[in-house]
């Protein structure tokens, strides 16, 4: 183990593989996470991501899956020209908290796609 | 009211269509409406329910929307022996109040069945 990488100065060009496998993102750009911000700013991010992607997936949990249909709606009806609709919408659950803190909360995710 | 029910108790046949027409339940026994009670009771009114019919519809609107997931997972998952599954979820948007009080609130239908 005494500077192995010195020698294989060659084998540097491996490392870059390495690196660019590190980033890999916990969720694809076009999945928006509905959370306390006001509703409007949700819709407005989705509607920029739609006029990127073909998709978008709103996804919530707990408390806030209310407010992931609500962005929804906005999208679909107020929204995007009527050009958009709910493609599918699953629901799951997830355990969250750790040791004893441990429970169960229900999930939503609603895709949303070009009519 | 001078005891009518015993001089006309021929006539007393008529009456029950009457009756009959009345009650027209805006929605079948098998829609469950998701409110404040605890999440439990709606779950264990919708497996009475589905012992009875094929399916079961939980709705619900607004904030309560994230419980009526709560139960379709707790039927799907915890109760029910792994007998039910979720068969399709709808959202949609309802208005409510009247005159200048009128909003849109979102809604959720979501249908359990049999596997």
């Amino acid at each position: 183990m005494s500077k192995p990488n010195i020698s294989k100065s060659t084998g540097e060009s491996a490392k870059p593989q390495e690196v660019v496998k590190k980033p890999v993102r916990a969720s694809p750009p076009n999945h928006i996470f509905i959370g306390k911000k006001p509703i409007m700013s949700y819709a407005l991010s989705s509607l920029i991501q739609l006029a990127q992607s073909d998709e978008v997936v709103l996804k919530a949990r707990g408390m806030v899956i209310s407010r992931a249909v609500d962005v929804a709606q906005i999208i679909t009806k107020k929204l995007g020209n009527n050009a958009y609709e709910v493609k599918s919408i699953k629901i799951d659950t997830e355990k969250v908290g750790t040791g004893e803190n441990v429970r169960n909360v229900s999930t939503i995710e609603i895709t949303i796609g070009r009519k």
